[in-house]
């Protein structure tokens, strides 16, 4: 597959237009080739209407052939997987073991989400029978389950050039529920995006899918991704960035004549409380956890934890003196572009300068504009509690470490914290018990409460939370990562009294497709 | 209970502040006792504090008291049931049999809700096992459950003073779910919302249920309900009413610093398509029952048909001659406040002016400020495409018919609509199997497809949509009729690697509570 730096419309290439951009390996500052075209007004235009058109017959596929696209999709990025992985290094500076085991966890998703409309329960599918009898009125015969919305537009992440962009978790639920997806992928990534675009293209070609099922344009979001957010054809939206990217997103979806629902995965700061009992038995053991867990991946993952909570003392001292040699003798790291290392030197500065904020390690970069060095925040409560700047994210492998006077110091300050993807709580059986309250206040803070480990590393499976309340996503209802992702993009649709033959396979009496579905009121295979 | 014309919090009532407004009785014009005191600013900030505080406690009750507490409001709804029916029917002009119904319909939903949560399988638990050996990374245990939003603030209905307004379906859902409810009531039923908001008082406290999760403000929606759709405690919305409105709070919800979610249904104009041979079998018959559905309660449901789709011919003209002479012959009925006979007569005059548009029946609707008269439009199909305002709702008993000039006319037609709670079809077998593209497109316009009925009559059970896409609904995703409404208001909380004792015992390994759950992937009560 030779790149062309073109979006992908449909089963075509856009023409050329303007000025073209440089992809760039954030490691050396060099370009790459080729040069990057912006998609135009015109390609948004086309690229839509392609959607929209193709919905009418790709929301009819049965479930099978839809799962048949995605395995395609997931074979044919395992056949390109070196290509795939050695551009995605030179584009993000992620090592190559970690872009295998992306590589994997994307074919994964796709493979998880193609069993899951096979097994057909996600679609929650409901009868409820005719009653003719019935006084004062007859029941009608009443049946439901959840219908794709329509075109969706993925805004892809940065620090998952494949997980979380192109064929990743946003772009497989969506086509999974019968969504047509054009993905506006990061500026980051744009060989990777267009190589696994091309892929994608080659599995709905192969697989007869009506053209307009997927598409890729290339361009900067404040244009091309507004452009889209606020096309009239345009039913629902995922993205996964900054705050500031998300929720002009979210205000563009909300002001149009028609709102539609945009899912924007915004990232947090992740708490982690250390109780103190388990920190008296094991601090310089949860010192190396914490350290590799902000750490890990240049501290690139929305799930990085920025903030700890210690009660002050002999423990925490040791805690904090030991994470503070870890992070101290880190090595820096390339960051995935020189824009986010940028932001992120502005986010240390900041803490740096705070009041009562101790900058308690510092490892210097060097030159490189993508280079970062972890940096390591010491401060007490009181200045935490009067300094909201310091819980906003500072994306890389940065922390703070919160002392607290006393136990109820430790519950005020989470009662202050914003909406968060996660909350993590160390501690033995009692410290637990001692602290419900702070469970159950965090229960309410966070999208997934984790026990006795690290936040970084969301598993994919049925019962992950990768969401919170705002302002981690900005539909706390929701998740990116998991099965339940594919909810994000139906609606239930509701058939009454209407002919067996004329009712989807799924709805129809004998249940001729053999799946769980609600009938008067019990849950079972009937 | 002696009503007071205060608003109610939590246990206790709101002091009288500024000039009180009168309850009317639409039928006469005349007021009625007593005079209501509109809540103030500092009211709505203490029924939002107190709904904070009671949410700590309240989202803990295990199902069973929460259930509880729903089929004590319904028992006191019915003990208390003449009187509050009485004051409906003068506050409303609805007849006694209606609210009777109502009642009853109101008490269901209770019950309804309360086995629902008694049955657990709403609240989508799902167990992942860990799995230590897993290569490279061990699996964690991840477990994940709904769980409640926090304090809702309920819009309550004009059209359903009972099953859709204090203790309605918002509140019933919502309640169920474990969040605290904060009401608005309409301004058409002040003191059938007094005594059905003293009723829940009542059986909160009789269920020592935690002061605040229960609060009912009266005041202007413009005022008051801003207020609280804009508080910083409030987590979600529901509301029934007009799309300026619904838009209205839409907007306030989406531009809070913390955006939520708001439930706003806000009617639509139902089509209904006769097709061509069931329309030459029974054109009068169908003529009937379209009048039955027009006129019912006044034109005044959501679900209300607005318009009918016919194939000109001899069959069309005998259906809308029929039509003529039953909507011509209705006689005028009380609608249930002043401003909306007004605005349904201002209705009126502008389909009368449209062009193209021929006003086939009136009724004389007498002196009387809230009487109103049916009315019946028909037009042609290039009249109709040709004017936009012809798809908005006139709320009251008027409808349009449409004469297109073929099936294809009918389908471009179709496609013009806008979002809709339901779409019916009248059809034979063979009708319906020569318009399998129409059916594709209604699936995607509306909430709820009825076949061979009429709209009016929503059945609350399992399967129920009444939601469809905007407008008929801020959210298309979601329905306010049925059990899948209290999905509206509570989100997937995650628990990884969680001691079985600190689980919810919804989630805990043994399944104390024998609900349906997801357990790695597969669907069972186990």
């Amino acid at each position: 597959m030779k790149l062309q730096g073109l979006s992908i419309l449909g089963q075509h290439r856009a023409k050329p237009s303007g000025k073209p951009t440089a992809a760039m390996n954030p490691a050396t500052g060099a370009a790459l080739e080729p040069d990057y075209f912006w998609a135009t007004g015109s390609d948004v235009e086309q690229a839509a209407q392609l959607a929209d058109r193709a919905f009418v017959e790709f929301r009819r596929w049965p479930a099978q052939r839809r799962a048949g696209l995605l395995r395609r999709i997931a074979e044919l990025i395992e056949a390109n997987a070196t290509a795939i992985q050695e551009r995605a290094n030179l584009e993000t500076a992620l090592p190559l073991g970690r872009l295998q085991g992306e590589t994997g966890r994307t074919c994964g998703q796709l493979r998880l989400f193609a069993s899951l409309i096979e097994d057909g329960w996600w679609l929650d599918a409901r009868i409820d029978h005719a009653d003719a009898n019935r006084k004062p009125l007859p029941k009608p015969d009443v049946r439901s389950l959840l219908a794709p919305l329509g075109p969706v537009v993925v805004f892809s992440s940065s620090n998952f050039p494949l997980a979380f962009s192109v064929a990743g978790g946003d772009t497989a639920s969506a086509l999974a529920a019968g969504c047509p997806v054009i993905v506006k992928p990061h500026q980051g990534h744009l060989g990777t995006s267009e190589l696994v675009g091309l892929i994608v293209q080659q599995a709905a070609g192969e697989c007869g899918a009506p053209e307009g099922i997927f598409s890729v344009l290339f361009g900067p979001g404040r244009e091309i991704g507004t452009a889209l957010v606020k096309h009239p054809l345009i039913k629902a939206v995922g993205f996964t960035g900054s705050r500031a990217g998300g929720r002009a997103l979210m205000d563009a979806a909300a002001a149009r004549p028609e709102p539609i629902p945009v899912y924007a995965e915004m990232g947090s700061i992740n708490p982690v409380f250390l109780l103190s009992n388990v920190l008296q038995q094991k601090a310089e053991e949860l010192a190396a956890g914490m350290h590799g867990s902000v750490t890990l991946g240049v501290g690139q993952f929305c799930t990085n934890p920025g903030l700890a909570f210690v009660e002050s003392g002999a423990a925490a001292a040791a805690f904090s003196k030991k994470l503070e040699t870890l992070m101290g003798s880190t090595p820096p790291g390339t960051m995935l572009t020189a824009d986010l290392c940028s932001a992120y030197r502005a986010g240390v500065e900041k803490f740096s300068r705070a009041a009562g904020v101790r900058r308690a390690a510092s490892v210097d970069a060097g030159a490189g504009k993508a280079q970062a060095g972890a940096a390591l925040f010491v401060t007490d409560a009181a200045a935490f509690l009067g300094n909201h700047s310091l819980m906003e994210e500072v994306f890389g492998p940065s922390t703070l470490v919160v002392e607290c006077a006393s136990r109820e110091q430790m519950l005020a300050a989470a009662r202050r914290l914003e909406g968060q993807l996660t909350a993590t709580i160390h501690g033995t059986p009692e410290d637990l018990a001692a602290n419900g309250e702070l469970v159950e206040l965090l229960t309410q803070k966070a999208g997934r409460l984790v026990f006795n480990g690290f936040p970084t590393g969301v598993e994919v499976c049925h019962a992950m939370t990768h969401g919170g309340p705002y302002p981690a996503t900005s539909d706390g209802r929701s998740t990116s990562v998991g099965t339940r992702a594919i909810e994000r993009f139906a609606r239930p649709v509701c058939y009454q009294n209407f002919p067996d033959a004329a009712l989807p396979d799924e709805l129809k009496e004998a249940n001729p497709l053999g799946i769980w579905r609600l009938v008067d009121g019990k849950p079972g295979c009937h």
